[in-house]
């Protein structure tokens, strides 16, 4: 560590890094937001006092958040101290800290821990990290501010007791590949660098045998996949993310020399691009156990966003930084404020990509098709793995945004996130019966059963298999297929995204192919957003809606209308904003078609109302969904004024051939357009389908035709 | 006419002014964007060359929108032709009027025409006055580039023809005291100063027997009540609106003695006023036949906002321009625009005020409770006049906004406005059997009936009666009867916004007393807007929702919840975007309580989904509904953070004295806090009521108790 200018100057940021921001800092507004959003929060806290308390409280209890408030505050003073001077802010946050020096040697397990692992301060041993994380960082801010005295009682009696506790003494938690145990790792690894103890930073990059089979290293090479996607989905990456970063900018301080943003093709920095990436209008697409009003302004995504400017300079961050309205107060924050008031910005290149999942990338992937820039068309094919505990039974699902909107959309998690009074403001009983099912998404369920039996574990066992991937100009396609979400049924969907002269916007066609060993009932529904304006024939329950089933999801769903299986193609219309959207769909047997909602058996409102399409096919083995969704139109309220609210397709047809389709759209105008698709995504062969006298031959995994 | 420089000269607006527009306007960016905006869409309505088809067609047809089109661009081209010098723009409204001088002439009724007023091109004549209105300012602006015999084809075969058809040979249209006449006056009467006839003038503004007892001051003095509001409520008033101020500007700039806008203590000043004034986030509320999605950037407020500032120089017009983003192109826009550009632009403000209805004031009121400005709180209390045919059955109707939301909310109409597919873009079925019924809305329905019979002229007869308002500080309270909305059923409704140190915001309380010859059955709706978080004791139809009733739209209700009768007060709190809210209730007697959802009996999904508590007390005569309404707590997304999400009001209570009543609230911290409400609106009636051993002496109609 040869940077150390003395035993306690600041190494996680240098006291020449503080000088520059203190300079500069008021010269760009973002960064002086910050500083003063940071010191009015720090008066306030300074006003009150110290008070470190006995724990004793679970989450949200006030022992537990005056300890979480008590990290925020040393991290605080430790920055303002650096960037003003004032030796209050520095007295401050050492006073706190030798209260925990006084307190911290005296407690044994927390008396609420209910977690498998205990903390000390707080009930599990997670909060305890983030605590180390944050203080470690203050601590070093205003450490050479301290007599020799002062300096032993912090760096014994809290530090270096609570770096043991997380990892020597906690050792099966600590060398776990999980994210949780990162937050261990980057805390006492920090912590190593704070106290120049090296064998502490040795312990946290590579586990407490320190052989590498453990520890941040071995984190990073594991839990994201080699596009920097993490397995439980954004909503949770956002949240593993900040260890990751925190700590890896703590080692590129220190030891550059490991080329830590480099590891595996600069697999963190890809994160962050992905959890960007993984949002349309500042939102996070809410696949699985996710929020959906979580967004891109969460302290961690404004972390990542600084940090990874910082290494990249993309100047695509900094619009997102604009968006985001706040950064940090770290050298890594004042390039980005900097940024932004020099008018650096341009926008974030949101970009039609394949996540691949899993540490080697072969299991599975996300894929989005987008167009149109941050506003325009983003289509999601979820084709991942199951995302552990907080994966969603929902292989082959597909969501769609247009001008701002979720147009399909997927429910996310059933929780009102800390609402005590909705089931503790955990995960409702609803999220199981519910928001996990398969029938809650976006994606073919067969016997009105849920994929994997609903079992997670098993789910995780299969990978879903991505067969072809190509954003191309006019046509963005993506397939994928899964053969063990239920027994003997093969899945394969194509979705693709096809632009056309006669259509204003790029449509969606979908074909969903199932191949079971006997008959069976598929469902496949759509979960549209919007107000119905035109609906196919159908009987309607005006007077009282049937629920559609007993479990699986759909004990959930009340019956609006249904129309009897035919093999014509039908047509829904809805309006969303400012644009309506027609979804016209058919299948290779006759099908039903429902429109039901959610909300039945559901006393307690825990669930939101929204509405679904169900198209049913019963007594077949082999079975093709096809349909194309399209934005068309303009609905201005404001000029009162309506255009092209009837859609531009006239018809939606299909055949197969021998080892492929081909879904043919008839366009108002006359003209025709279609889309070939193989069996076997193989590049050489070759496929030919009649279709109404016309044969649509091609080469390859898949094809369009225009004429 | 003193001002005219020769008879050629424009004098709706004076080259003056035309020419101080032309050198000043670039330099406010709200000008030149609006000027590059029209300057767009003219050279492509040039690029496409002079249409002036044969009429044909009904609205939204090509003829009718063709038409739409031209005076739009005549208007346009005026105004670029002036402020560009570029004679290709007047040559341009130059060689369109020589079309329509040759096309006029040979017109009769429009061969469409269903209206019991034709227009000649278009289906109705309230078509034709707008298209007069508009084209004479473009006409004005490039008459004196005519050679003389070009001028007099227009003059007479287009402008002169056009006022006689509106208003000789429609005298009974032109001179009614309605607005569709109004756009017919206004026409007639700036075709008069752009002709220098002052046969038009008089005719315009005296009614064709230039007598007063018509024509445009009439309209004037009886459209608006004293304080400038509108019989129809605010949506019809955005639209009334237009005429009225343009043509009060024509009259301004060519007879400024006749002191148009100082006209009943400036009566159409007060109408801008009132119509921001009832607006919620930029949308007006929703009252009568209304579509929720409009606001106050609709062109009719633009102008209205850019005329208002014009002569009133008020800075908060100038914040209102500024959420618009756009002005218009007049000496009055140049002036809006340069206000903003400069930052002269204050908040506007918004303020507790009481629009009394009717010519006269004497017919009701419209009551705003409002507190914290344009994002604070606002409570609308309906107690107008029944407001002509688009009136709903509503008198004693409340909203509530809060923190950017519509808390307690009114449908508006049923309608999807100009959505071919949606009943041809008109009001809906639904709009008669739901929208309008009492049941829609937040005040008391008796017998499971509306008001009036559902008959809006009965309505008319009747105008609800004011008995106190008052905006003091720390409590804002208004109170209103109506006696003849249910035969021989007393209707009186007491509604305060109050504050108190231990409730983070003002909390609303609503005193529905109800006195009837005989029992029958009181049903009142609270439409909430949000997502329920705990909820009374109820039975739960989880599994089957019957509907609630036959007709009066009850036939729309499906019923979620059923509380048996019962006197304890109930809770029920619900989550709005970052807010709670909790809703504590009781009455005189035992209700039921029941939770409902608009969309049964609606086989076509034209009703919009919406949740609704009602409270039921069957067999009573005399009956006080009395509650408290909470906003409390945050809850934050982003930081994943839940405050004050229990209510601070333990319990509400209410006792009865003689010829009084007292409303209780029992805060969390043991504080209690009431109210006091006499029967009589008596400013020296004194009063005593005893509750719980406590007795409350207040003389004058109402009185807050604090112990």
């Amino acid at each position: 560590m040869a940077v150390l200018a003395s035993e306690a100057a600041p190494v996680l940021v240098s006291a020449d890094q503080w000088r520059a921001m203190a300079q500069a800092g008021e010269r760009y507004p973002m960064f002086a937001a910050e500083r003063e959003r940071v010191e009015r929060e720090l008066r306030a806290a300074m006003a009150a006092g110290i008070k470190v308390p006995q724990p004793r409280d679970l989450g949200g209890g006030l022992t537990h958040e005056q300890h979480k408030a008590n990290y925020k505050a040393i991290a605080g003073a430790g920055a303002l101290y650096r960037l003003t001077g004032d030796r209050a802010y520095a007295d401050f946050a050492r006073d706190l800290l030798l209260e925990y020096a006084r307190l911290y040697p005296t407690l044994s397990n927390h008396p609420a821990g209910k977690s498998s692992v205990k903390g000390r301060l707080f009930w599990q041993a997670l909060n305890d990290s983030v605590w180390l994380v944050y203080s470690a960082q203050g601590y070093d801010a205003i450490r050479d501010t301290l007599t020799a005295d002062q300096r032993r009682r912090i760096d014994d009696d809290v530090f270096r007791r609570m770096a043991r506790f997380l990892s020597e003494e906690n050792a099966g938690y600590f060398d776990r590949i999980h994210n949780h145990a990162t937050w261990a790792t980057a805390g006492v690894g920090m912590t190593g660098y704070v106290l120049r103890d090296r064998t502490l930073v040795e312990r946290a990059l590579n586990g407490t045998a320190r052989d590498g089979k453990a520890g941040f290293l071995r984190q990073v090479d594991e839990l994201f996949s080699p596009d920097g996607y993490y397995a439980e989905g954004p909503y949770y990456q956002r949240y593993a993310l900040a260890p990751f970063i925190i700590f890896a900018r703590a080692i590129q301080q220190n030891e550059p020399a490991r080329g830590i943003f480099k590891r595996r093709d600069g697999v963190l920095l890809k994160a962050v691009d992905a959890v960007i990436q993984s949002s349309y209008g500042g939102k996070l697409f809410p696949i699985n156990d996710a929020m959906p009003d979580k967004g891109l302004d969460t302290e961690e995504i404004v972390t990542g966003v600084a940090i990874a400017y910082a290494q990249t300079r993309d100047a695509g961050l900094l619009s997102i930084a604009g968006q985001q309205g706040r950064t940090i107060l770290s050298p890594d924050g004042l390039a980005v404020a900097r940024g932004v008031a020099e008018g650096m910005a341009k926008p974030f290149d949101f970009r039609s990509m394949e996540l691949r999942d899993g540490p080697n990338g072969d299991l599975g992937d996300l894929v989005f098709l987008r167009r149109g820039g941050a506003d325009g068309q983003a289509l999601v094919m979820k084709n991942t793995q199951q995302g552990q505990g907080h994966g969603h039974f929902d292989r082959l699902n597909w969501l769609f945004y247009d001008d701002g909107h979720a147009v399909v959309r997927d429910y996310g998690a059933a929780r009102f996130l800390n609402v005590e009074a909705k089931g503790g403001g955990g995960y409702l009983d609803e999220n199981d019966s519910w928001a996990m099912q398969t029938v809650a998404h976006n994606t073919l369920v067969v016997g009105e059963k849920s994929q994997f039996g609903a079992d997670w574990r098993v789910g995780e066992a299969h990978p879903t298999k991505p067969l072809f991937f190509k954003a191309g100009k006019g046509l963005q396609i993506a397939s994928a297929r899964m053969d063990k979400a239920y027994e003997g049924v093969v899945l394969t969907r194509t979705l693709a995204m096809v632009e056309h002269p006669d259509l204003a916007y790029p449509v969606v066609v979908d074909l969903f192919r199932a191949d079971a060993r006997s008959p069976t009932t598929y469902d496949l529904p759509l979960h549209f957003n919007g107000h119905i304006i035109t609906v196919f024939d159908a009987e309607h329950s005006v007077r009282e809606r049937p629920v559609l089933g007993k479990d699986s999801g759909y004990q959930h769903l009340w019956v609006d209308a249904v129309a009897a299986p035919s093999s014509q193609s039908r047509g829904l219309t809805w309006l969303l904003g400012k644009r309506f959207y027609t979804y016209r769909f058919a299948a290779s047997a006759p099908t039903s078609a429902l429109l039901v909602e959610s909300g039945a058996n559901d006393p307690k409102f825990n669930l939101r109302r929204e509405p679904a399409l169900i198209q049913r096919m019963q007594g077949q083995a082999g079975a093709s969904f096809f349909s194309v969704l399209e934005p068309h139109g303009a609905y201005d309220p404001t000029a009162e004024t309506v255009s092209g609210a009837t859609s531009q397709i006239r018809d939606i047809a299909r055949a197969r051939g021998e080892g492929a389709e081909v879904i043919v759209l008839t366009l108002a105008s006359g003209k025709r357009l279609a889309l070939g698709v193989a069996d076997v995504a193989s590049k050489t062969a070759a496929h030919a389908v009649r279709i109404d006298g016309q044969v649509y031959e091609w080469t390859g995994p898949y094809a369009r035709f225009d004429h």
